[in-house]
């Protein structure tokens, strides 16, 4: 893996290159999360036609359904799915403490019962990231104990040191197999308590990753917070090495957290708010429910060259959704998702014409104003 | 529309060409069912890539939602769901009769309460026309009373004449506003009785029709009871009109009725089979929930060129049903309407060269056996 960084804006933001075994990645990189092998209602061929470079799997899901053998005897993720641009995968440490029931953590690593049958595993670090080998992922993360919203102050530490002691381990198990085709990310943690994040990165980049994740957002942490522990753990995090930030984000998030200097990102708001009907717009999120919308044939969003909305009506969107077509979920995503990845490369041109903090200012007036949120 | 038939096999089996307003449709055709105007889990440019000339869409479920007077407003169905091949209209009989609750049939008309909100509606012969129009498809079709299965002979006849009657108003109707740019069919009906099916074909045919319907099947009767309908009424069909059975039908079915010389068909098994998992293929139907297709990696049916299981492995295939994948009823879907329009397309070659006995015991041989119908 290679990171090229192109420009750094005024404000901090930051637009790079990542190149990866199955290709160039564009940073600012909004990544569609597709947990269980599958971007939620997409084919690849749609991913590849509004720009994705790269996807999300989960080692968790994958873990537990199909199971590693299946995705081994595929040839690894890649083949299994039929999708040869990139993907990450996450470790699972986040699932394993939000899906998983009766989790108990030690040193040596986390026994769960899986969500879908109960029955009961044990994973390491070490295997952790055996799995993500077999799965085959470009870019693999490393466990960690993701600590739920609040947490004390003695509890967050106990376990960003864990995590910390983990990723050390992570490290030495994938130099053992040095293939040099993945990339193992180290994750910082430590809550909402600058020391904690501080010790964290100082730590993760003491062990040193080719790029590092801001982990345990989007938790239950108000965006207030979370944006201090962006501002807390970006600008120490090396120049050279992606940043990115986990499970983020709505819109207004995504470039709060670009202009904090973070260069990656995945988030399953914009596919999930698709299957309920909500539709990202320059104005705001638009519920398609809404009564208005049965017999309205103007443009959603003139503002926005989105396949969807260029091509149906708000009529035709609201009719398919109330009569429970599937085509509904497939249009919504389709929509949600070009426009986030609409959006970072437009992020992405305004940082590399160094007008990164209007460009945000003005996007923002106008999807928070709308959105009842400013 | 124009109806040019191209070659009558020895079998009786037929190759025709329908041209309509928005396009040539080459028969025997399989037309997808799209009842709420979409193909349930397709766009449009999906139906297309598989070569559908032709899609159903349903008057009873578009009245009901979103309502005609959204549908004029887009500028017809077409406009509407952006579909720019031919669509053809069922005038709601069928569904009134299977779907609508506490209909009460009269020489005027029926009235029903609606299954989405009970309210009540009463459509006449005439109304369903001025609904079609509004719609707007290529072919529309009179109002007919469909009788459940079984009904006795009196019963049959009784309703059978109505439809007639129905029939007879449904074309003065349309004859007040000839824009010349839709075409009526009529619908025989008459249940199994042979007599009731001739008296019924002779007065549909005395009416005068650009194409004619067998309707009533499907209803629970048997195949063999189904197949001498046909039989009874086909070959008294005009023999420079399209023949449409409605309804049908499963792939053994399918080639039955076109050896009895049907042209056009449509049926919703296709597609819900394929939301259950159920999979077309040339030895018989597969249901991919099966435990042998878990890590399955040999193509599903190396005879069939289909663009989803050339592309994915059964094992995929099965890991996105079990997951709850959308993309599971999207790939299940496309796979089954590919597998019907490229039957269809077969048919058509092997009647234009006169072979078409041989390909169907062929094909029906491998697909019966497999399938445990033979």
């Amino acid at each position: 893996m290679k990171f090229i960084l192109d420009a750094v804006d005024p404000s901090g933001a930051r637009a790079g290159r990542l190149i990866l075994p199955h290709g160039e990645i564009e940073t600012p990189a909004f990544m569609p999360v597709g947990t269980q092998g599958s971007v939620k209602a997409m084919t690849n061929e749609e991913l590849v036609d509004i720009g994705t470079g790269i996807i999300l799997a989960n080692a968790y899901h994958l873990y537990l359904r199909p199971g590693i053998e299946v995705i081994e005897k595929a040839g690894g993720l890649h083949a299994f799915m039929r999708w040869d641009r990139s993907i990450l995968s996450d470790s699972g440490g986040f699932q394993i403490f939000s899906l998983a029931s009766l989790n108990k953590v030690t040193e040596k690593g986390v026994e769960f019962q899986s969500h879908l049958d109960g029955s009961k595993h044990f994973i390491t670090p070490e295997s952790a990231i055996d799995i993500q080998r077999a799965i085959g992922a470009d870019i693999i993360m490393c466990l960690d104990e993701c600590t739920p919203h609040p947490v004390n102050h003695d509890a967050a530490a106990e376990s960003m040191r864990m995590t910390l002691q983990w990723a050390k381990r992570s490290k030495e198990r994938w130099e053992t197999r040095p293939d040099g085709d993945q990339s193992l990310f180290g994750i910082v943690q430590g809550s909402v308590y600058e020391d904690l994040r501080v010790e964290s990165v100082e730590g993760t980049v003491g062990i040193g990753f080719p790029g590092y994740a801001i982990g345990g957002v989007s938790v239950g942490e108000s965006k207030e917070e979370m944006y201090r522990v962006v501002e807390w753990c970006a600008p120490r995090l090396p120049e050279d090495k992606p940043r990115y930030l986990m499970g983020v984000g709505p819109p207004d998030d995504f470039l709060e957290a670009i202009g904090r200097g973070v260069d990656m990102f995945d988030c399953v708001m914009p596919t999930r708010n698709a299957r309920n009907g909500t539709l990202f717009t320059s104005r705001g999120k638009v519920n398609i429910k809404n009564a208005r919308y049965k017999d309205d044939f103007e443009a959603l969003d003139p503002a926005c060259p989105s396949p969807v909305t260029t091509q149906y009506s708000p009529a035709y969107l609201s009719h398919l959704y109330r009569a429970g077509e599937i085509l509904a979920l497939r249009l919504n995503t389709l929509h949600n998702l070009y426009f986030m990845l609409n959006l970072a490369a437009t992020c992405r041109k305004a940082i590399l014409e160094g007008r990164f903090s209007e460009f945000k200012r003005t996007f923002l007036a106008r999807y928070l104003v709308s959105n009842g949120q400013a």
